[in-house]
């Protein structure tokens, strides 16, 4: 499993990727999940992948070779996000086209998402795509500014509490890092190294990047300061007030 | 879809349930799925349903009815707690076995799990089961004081940190209530009434029950409440620290 994610507002963007991939519980490895294309100066382009990990390394390994062999559209020239995201989805398709009959034949799971955040010079906002298996793609806008990969509920809650289009940067990134911590925590399929990367709205390098890896003292002393505040912020509610909300026997139910 | 779980230590038990059934996202009824078998003085049952309801109604009506005729075992002679789970198994197993070939035909899901929690006089502590669709079942032990079943993974997180052998009941109860909350909250095919049942270890009455409505004020109280604490702790966490645990240039980086 993989849990990957990108959080976008007004005033930057943030992406995340664990690294764990397994072929059953009984096969699991690490491989890196997000990577970055930007092109320093000109553009910003960060890559996070989900699913079968033939294909999504193919897909990668063709984004390369037109990068380097340079004679049509690449990463490095095409000139708007919303393309990027075109060009990636047409990769999809192609490598579906070309190995999707041979897994089926043999029930292997075909599935694959990427999450594409970036900005290209020249236009006017950071963007943040999700890339489906089918090649087609959805944006964050502002009124969910995050777009997830993977093993995506464990650290839904977080997000939905407290990311909004006006958290600052540094939040956001906290987010990411506790958010990634959580489904990591409820799901053994997910694992370290984890990989952060932070970029400001219309700067076009990359601002923070980070990788914590398996047993990291930082990862550790993180997990635990914020098991301590939620036990805290646990311990302050109220207890159930069940006398004011009693039931009335029999009511509603279906068999009596 | 459905939420249910069941918390249980050595100071007692907690169970709870949402009612949201949904036939696609298109039609959404409200149906009870905490259902109290209890006989009071003699043994404790609670019952929790999720998956396909013509299933789970059909479960519960047989269970009924063999209460009604009494000229066999039912939920009121059998004599322990893990014979009661043997027995919903089987009545599962019988309505799988009537109504499966109809529905595999149609492509109908036809899966359904029970939480079966409670305690016989005569035995040593209450415990608490899963019955899975095909009849068989697992209990909750010491190490992992609760069980869910339908949308689990959103709830999960907030009791992976809270629950353990030696968690006090009200605050199981509390931890019960926000976990479906929660859930609520990223899943709108969960929602209300929820309804809420607390038993001490060792005593034969329910000791509270409860049941909140769509809209009710309290339960809008408690989620304000604890999206405020949530945000607190959120806020007391430190920012990352990027320097200190910067990626090297290129490392690890599977194309380049």
């Amino acid at each position: 499993m993989t849990y990957c994610l990108g959080l976008i507002n007004r005033f930057g963007m943030v992406m995340g990727a664990d690294s764990r991939t397994n072929a059953g519980v009984d096969y699991t490895s690490a491989y890196r999940k997000l990577f970055d294309y930007s092109l320093p100066g000109d553009r910003i382009l960060i890559l996070c992948t989900s699913g079968n990990l033939a294909i999504t390394q193919a897909v990668l390994h063709q984004i390369d070779r037109d990068i380097q062999r340079d004679d049509g559209e690449h990463l490095h020239n095409i000139a708007t996000m919303h393309e990027v995201a075109t060009y990636i989805g047409g990769k999809v398709r192609e490598m579906q086209e070309k190995d999707r009959p041979w897994l089926e034949k043999d029930g292997i799971d075909f599935q694959c998402n990427f999450l594409l955040g970036g900005q290209i010079k020249g236009e006017p906002h950071q963007e943040l795509y999700l890339i489906y298996p089918q090649g087609n793609f959805i944006q964050a806008t502002k009124e969910t500014p995050f777009l997830q990969i993977g093993e995506t509920k464990y650290g839904k809650p977080l997000l939905d509490r407290t990311i909004t289009y006006d958290t600052p940067l540094e939040a956001m990134a906290k987010c990411a890092l506790l958010s990634i911590d959580s489904t990591m925590k409820s799901n053994i399929s997910v694992g370290p190294p984890i990989n952060l990367t932070m970029v400001e709205a219309n700067h076009f390098s990359v601002r923070h990047t980070l990788q914590l890896r398996l047993g990291d003292p930082y990862l550790a002393k993180m997990r635990s300061l914020w098991e301590s505040y939620v036990r805290q912020a646990f311990e302050s509610m109220p207890n159930v007030e069940w006398e004011a909300n009693q039931i009335d026997s029999g009511e509603d139910v279906l068999i009596d």
